[in-house]
C-alpha cells in the first residue's frame, strides 16, 4: 500500500482532491478550517509585496483582515486550480506549481474573472493527509 | 483488480474522464446521449427554483426546451468542471461537489463567462461505467 | 508495474501532469522546450485555416513568428486545459480531446478570456515519457 501511494497517479489524484476540498472550504468562508489545511508552522503569502502570514493563528488573523474588505461588497468568490505540475521531493514533500483563477459573482451579476495567478505550494504528509507547509501566490499583470 | 478500482486515484480519474465525455457530449448538442449518462430514474435540476427533470425521457424533454432558447442565437457553449471534491459513500455511490463554469462564444465573438456554478452529483456504477443518479446545480449570484 | 501503467487512472494522471508542464513551459516563453514536447516529426496546427507546422524545427520557427506579434504588447498568457477526454488506441497512442482556455493579463490589467478552444492531440510514449505526435486546435466562434 505504501508503495502504491508513491506512484504518480495516486498522489496526483490525492493532491487534486486536497485542493478541491481546501478551496471549497475557503470559498465557503470557513477560514479556521482553511487555516487548518496548513501545518502549524505554515507560511502563506497570498499577495506579492506583503509579508507572508506565519503559523495557523497568523493565517487566520490575516484571512479575517482580507475578508473584512468584502464586508460591504457581498460576492461569491471561487478559486479554480488547474494545470497542476507536481514534483515529488526526496524528503517526501511535494512541490506543486499550479494555475489559479479567482472568479467572483455579485448578487444578480455575471461572473467576473478577477485574477490569474500561479500558486507555488510545498505540501507535506501529516496525520495521514496532506497539508501546506507553504503557499506563495504570484499574480499575473503586476507591473 | 476490483480492489484497485476502490482506491481514490482510480475512481478520481474515472470521474474526471466521465465528466469530460459527458459534458463534451452535451456541448456537442447530443441531448439523447447526455440524458443517457443519467440512470433511467435519474433527476436533473439545472436551474434553481425550477422543478427537476425526472427520468431520462423527462430529461430529454427538458433539454430540448432549454436548447430551444438558443435557436435564434447561435453560440458554442462549453461546460468546464474543476475542483472536483469526491466522497465515496458506503453504498458504493459517489457524492461529487464540483465547480462548473459555463463559457459561451458567439460567431466572430470573444468567449464570455456566462455562469459560475456548484454542481452536486450522486454517481452510481451501472453496466461497468458511471451514471448520474442525480445532479443539482447551484448558481452563484442569485439573490 | 507495466500493467499498472495501462490502467486508466495511471495514464490519466500522467497526461494531466504532461499538459501542466508542457503549457507552463510555453507560457514561460520557453519555445524550444515546448517544441521538444513534440516528436521529431510532430505536427502542430494551432490556427484553423493555417498550414500546420511540421517537425520540431518547423514548430520552433512557427512559435517565434507567433510570439513576434506580442513583442509590442507585453502580456502574460496562460493556457488552461480542462475536461480531458482520453482514448487509449490499440497501437498504444492516446487520443486526447480537451477544452482549452487562453487567458491573458496585461501589466496593471485584469485577466481577459481571449479564446475558447478544443484541442485534439495524439500522444505517444517516447524515452519513457509522453510526446505530442500531433496537435490540432479548433477555435470556438469562427464563422
Amino acid at each position: 500500500m505504501t508503495s502504491i501511494i508513491t506512484t504518480r497517479s495516486d498522489f496526483y489524484a490525492e493532491v487534486q482532491q486536497f485542493y478541491a476540498r481546501q478551496m471549497q472550504t475557503l470559498d465557503s468562508g470557513k477560514l479556521e478550517a482553511y487555516a487548518d489545511t496548513f501545518t502549524e508552522d505554515g507560511e502563506f503569502r497570498h499577495t506579492p509585496g506583503r509579508e507572508p502570514a506565519r503559523t495557523r493563528a497568523g493565517i487566520i488573523r490575516d484571512l479575517y483582515a482580507v475578508h473584512q474588505r468584502f464586508a460591504d461588497d457581498p460576492q461569491q468568490r471561487r478559486h479554480l486550480f488547474t494545470m497542476m505540475n507536481l514534483d515529488l521531493q526526496v524528503d517526501g514533500s511535494i512541490r506543486s506549481t499550479v494555475y489559479a483563477l479567482v472568479i467572483t459573482t455579485r448578487p444578480g451579476g455575471k461572473p467576473e474573472l478577477v485574477r490569474s495567478c500561479v500558486v507555488h505550494d510545498v505540501l507535506v504528509r501529516e496525520d495521514g493527509g496532506l497539508r501546506n507547509r507553504s503557499r506563495m501566490v504570484e499574480h499575473d499583470g503586476l507591473d
